[in-house]
Formats: structure tokens, C-alpha cells, sequence
């Protein structure tokens, strides 16, 4: 048969790991804790020994491992293969993953942002497979990005393009965990929304949401869209500054790369039609009036696999190419 | 002979020719007023005849036109070759203007942005020959872009990428000329330069160009940059914040597209090595922490031809495409 690509998304939580055919149909996947407290080479390991026996449970062998894609947290030298630093995996500074999966196998691989990698997956068999240009978020704790232009993924001089979280949008607003000031992260993802609503509680503002605070000793952003549902004022205003924030950088991308879409995906976009419309809503009030944009704002369709097919398409595409 | 290829850059105020041969070297150029109050078909008529003057006193003649390219004002339609609006060229309207020169000499003609134009000029043949990623800016009125992603001019989804100038960077901020506020243009471009220093002169702050404004009933941005070289405090102010300004839209881009070099051209770098100092300060003030960030900062090398040569370039291009 003809070999099969391993897709790799490699999270400071848990790894998933999925096998595909050419034609990157899912042969099977799985998620296992990635144990980042155990060190890279242990780390590497794992996720060997797990393709391995995903592999075996379905009667086949490493040695029909064409190449594998590993998706990673960033920043990243990609053509190195090397993960420079991590803040959800402290332990990985400098460390050549690439050449340590390549060793183990000695099959070719291709390295990642972990966000570029769910990008290209949702761009080859999910919400992008029938455009050229498209602009990829993904919303959890932090604000991650991927950039397709005409139908190829925006990589930068130095492999780490498409860092849409950090671009600023409040100069000199919050601060953010990247050293910047202002950044769109600071606003808008997960676990700044949720922030925000909690310093806006502990500053005495009134909500249903300082109930949740004092039970639970934390606010999460699922809490304030849940507390938005239920008609509080609070939950509103906070919901609304996200939409306003991330609305400011979708109009900020139609000025760059003028993308047909533009998609949201991550654990937030649990929050359903009201985000979306909220975005939609705060591009209309920013966006020019020299002629009419009218960008599709939409959420992804892959869910939690965009990060191992993206992975897989990618090592995929690496192997055609020849490198 | 091999053919010609001719490079036009349409202005509100001049028009620009140049005639190119298959290296790209410039066999002849001219310069006209645009007479943009005479129409469309007068300005056609216009780069027709001027084109063929041109040709003419080097002994050609129309015939040897092997491919036209021609950058104008946007917004445009570029895949249909058409002028939607232009606030420079007001009876410009839905102009066909592709369609108009290739009907008169029965060529390809290509029609791109102007800056995206000047853009691929400098990326072909100037300060960006050596690379693949790169961003350039045209400071004058107002504030133009390109993107240049793996050695390919980035035109988006309609052909209206790379509108940089409209890049928000403080919300509800200035009003632009484009219907937003906040655009990095409503700060950093020389007319929103000289213009918030006249406003700052007109609100009473103190300063060496309350006598400029006084004399000559306007506040130039080469008149900001003199006072400054001549120790004013409010000009020192106002030159800060279009560095600033310009600095935030670099840092941005970094996180976008990830350029090797990062090139502004346009009548303003005319202020010369203050300007590139405070972009380049300012740059260091806002970038990230995570990792070092030094993408060069840098002024264009090519002057005034860079929108002939990129439009000369891209009809080159286009014909060897077979497009």
C-alpha cells in the first residue's frame, strides 16, 4: 500500500496524534497526556511509542510511515526544525524536535506552528477548501493565527508569519504575556476575556457574574457567555469589547492580505452565533466606506483534528515537493 | 528586437511612461500632466500618444509593445482591469481602463495597484532583489502598501490587498479619508503629519511653526521636518508620533506576514536618517520580548521609477504566464 502521513499536534496539555492515507482520509487517531514535565527527549518518546501502537493496532508497521507534520507551539525555526522557546512547554528551549523524530523513524518531517498547522487543515479539507485567501484564529488562552495566500500558507522570512494574537490594536493598552502592550491577546482570547470580567467584578462593578468569583475564587469566558445569555450587563459589555477587538483585526487583515474569509476556531467559538454577529457587527462600524467589504466571518468546521490533518497535509506537501 | 514592454504609473497629478526591454532595462521615460479633468478616454488618449512619442524618438514603433502594465489609484478591480473609484482622479468611476489600452494597440495590458506597483519595482529591482519577504509603504498624502510573501506580490482575494495606509491602529481614533478612524494613514502620512502640527499650532502650543502657518497660511511636512533639525519641541512631538505610528504598523506586519525587510519610499523619506531612526526606536519600544526581532527597517532605492519599472515588471510577468 501506499505509505501513510502521521500528523502530530503537539499541546502543553495533551498530544493528538492521527494517521492518514494519500488522500489524508483519517486512518485513525488518538490523544494522550503529553507530560511536558518529563522533559523533550521523554515527550518524544511518547509520541513515537503512541504512533507506533496506533499504527499496529490497525496491522501496520512504522515502516509504512511516509512522512510526519508535527504541529508545535511557537516561536519556531521551522527550517531547522527547532523549537526555540514555549511557554506552555518551559521545559522545550532550543530543542530540535524535528531531528529527534526524524532519528527515531528515519522518515522526513515537517515542523509547524501549531496554529499554521490547524490553519492549513481547515484550508485543505475544512472551511477553506474551496477558496484561495483565507485568515485563520484560533481563540483559547491565547490568540494564535494562520495566513493563506493564493492557496499557500504564509510562512515569513523566518517561519514564524501569521502571529495574529500579537498584533496591536491599543498601543500601549494591557499588557501581554508576549512583552508587548495592546495586542489583540490581551483583549479578546479565552482567558483575557475571562480577565477582564474579573477585574471588572473585583473594581466593584455590578454582575451576576461576582457570585461566580466569590464561589468559585475564578471567572472563566465560558461563565461571562453564559451570564451574557442570562441578560447580565457586565457579561455584555466585556463580550462586546472581545468582538470589538477581534472585529479592529479582521478589518486590519482585509487592508493586508484581503482574504474571501475569515475564520474563527479554539474552545471559545463554543460561544456560538453571539460572537460571531458581535464580530460581524463591530467590522461593519470599523471597516472603510470607499467601497463595500463584505468578508465571509465564519467559524471553522474541523474542530479539535484541524491541527493533525493540517500537520499531515503538510507533510504531505513537503514529501511531493521533494524536501 | 525582442519587445518592449511599457510601464505606466497614472497619478492625480502626473502621469509616468517608461519603455523597458525583456531585462527590464529602461530604454526611455517621460513624465505628463495627468489632466485628469479632461476624463478617462482624454487620459487614455493621453498615455496612448505620449507612449508612442516616446517610442518614436528611439526609432520604434507601436508595434514592438510587447505587453503594457499600468499602476493607478485604488480601489480597483484588477482580474476585470477596472478603475472602481479614486478620490485623486475624481471622473474616474468604473473605468475600464485595461480594457481601453489593450482595445488601442491590441496588447496585454495588466492593471495593478499603483503602490503594489512600485511595490514589485523595488522587490524586482531595487532594495528587494535579494529577498523573498518583504513589506514597503509609500509615504506621501496618503500612506500606500505591498507585500511581497516567497518572492510573490500578495494582491488578495479581489486584488485589493496590501491597503496598508488603513491598517487601524488606534480605534476610533482620527478620522481617515477612507471613512474610518484611527488608520495609520490619518497619522503618518506628511499631510496628516503637517496637518496635527497646524491643529497643535492652532490650539496654542508653542512653537517655530506658528510663524510658518502665519506667513504662509499651511504647515508643509517638509517644513515639520526643518523646524525639527532646528530643535522645535512641537515638531519633535509630531515627528515622534508619525514615527510611533509607523513603528506599531512595522511590528504588526512582523506578526503578519513576517518580512525580512520592512521599506518605505514616498516624497516624505525625503526627512531622511531622523525618520528611519524613530521608526527603528519606536519598533524596539513596541516588539516583543519572546524572541529577537530585527527585520530591517530601510528607505526604497529606486525614487520615482519604482512605479514604472513594477508595472513594466508585472506585464513581463503576466506575459510570460501566458495570461
Amino acid at each position: 500500500m501506499a505509505g501513510i502521513f502521521i500528523g502530530v499536534d503537539l499541546g502543553g496539555t495533551n498530544v493528538k496524534i492521527g494517521c492518514f492515507d494519500h488522500e489524508l482520509k483519517l486512518i485513525a487517531k488518538t490523544s494522550v497526556a503529553t507530560q511536558a514535565d518529563m522533559g523533550p527527549e521523554a515527550v518524544v518518546n511518547r509520541i513515537c511509542e503512541t504512533s507506533e501502537k496506533l499504527l499496529a493496532k490497525n496491522g501496520l508497521s512504522a515502516d509504512v510511515i511516509e512522512a510526519v507534520g508535527i504541529g508545535a507551539p511557537g516561536p519556531l525555526n521551522p527550517s531547522e526544525g527547532i523549537v526555540i522557546a514555549c511557554p506552555n512547554l518551559p521545559l522545550f528551549k532550543d530543542v530540535p524536535l524535528r531531528k529527534m523524530l526524524s532519528d527515531r523513524w528515519g522518515k522526513n518531517v515537517v515542523l509547524e506552528n501549531d496554529a499554521n498547522a490547524a490553519c492549513w487543515g481547515e484550508y485543505v479539507l475544512g472551511v477553506g477548501k474551496d477558496i484561495e485567501d483565507m485568515v485563520f484564529f484560533t481563540l483559547g488562552t491565547g490568540i494564535g493565527g494562520g495566513v493563506v495566500v493564493g492557496g499557500e500558507l504564509v510562512k515569513g522570512c523566518c517561519g514564524n508569519a501569521a502571529e495574529l494574537g500579537h498584533i496591536i490594536i491599543f498601543p500601549n493598552g494591557r499588557q501581554c504575556n508576549c512583552g508587548q502592550r495592546g495586542c489583540v491577546e490581551a483583549y479578546a482570547s479565552a482567558s483575557s476575556t475571562a480577565a477582564r470580567a474579573a477585574e471588572a467584578v473585583r473594581a466593584g462593578e455590578q454582575s451576576s457574574l461576582k457570585k461566580v468569583l466569590e464561589e468559585k475564587g475564578q471567572i472563566t469566558c465560558k461563565d461571562v457567555y453564559e451570564h451574557l445569555a442570562a441578560g447580565d450587563k457586565l457579561a455584555k459589555k466585556i463580550t462586546d469589547e472581545t468582538a470589538e477587538a477581534l472585529a479592529i483585526v479582521c478589518v486590519n487583515m482585509l487592508h493586508t492580505t484581503e482574504p474571501e474569509r475569515i475564520v474563527f476556531s479554539g474552545g471559545m467559538i463554543a460561544a456560538g452565533d453571539v460572537l460571531l454577529e458581535g464580530i460581524r457587527h463591530f467590522f461593519k462600524k470599523h471597516v472603510w466606506t470607499l467601497k463595500a467589504e463584505s468578508p465571509q466571518i465564519c467559524f471553522a468546521t474541523l474542530g479539535e483534528d484541524a491541527g493533525i490533518i493540517g500537520a499531515a497535509a503538510l507533510a504531505r506537501q513537503a514529501q511531493k515537493a521533494g524536501k
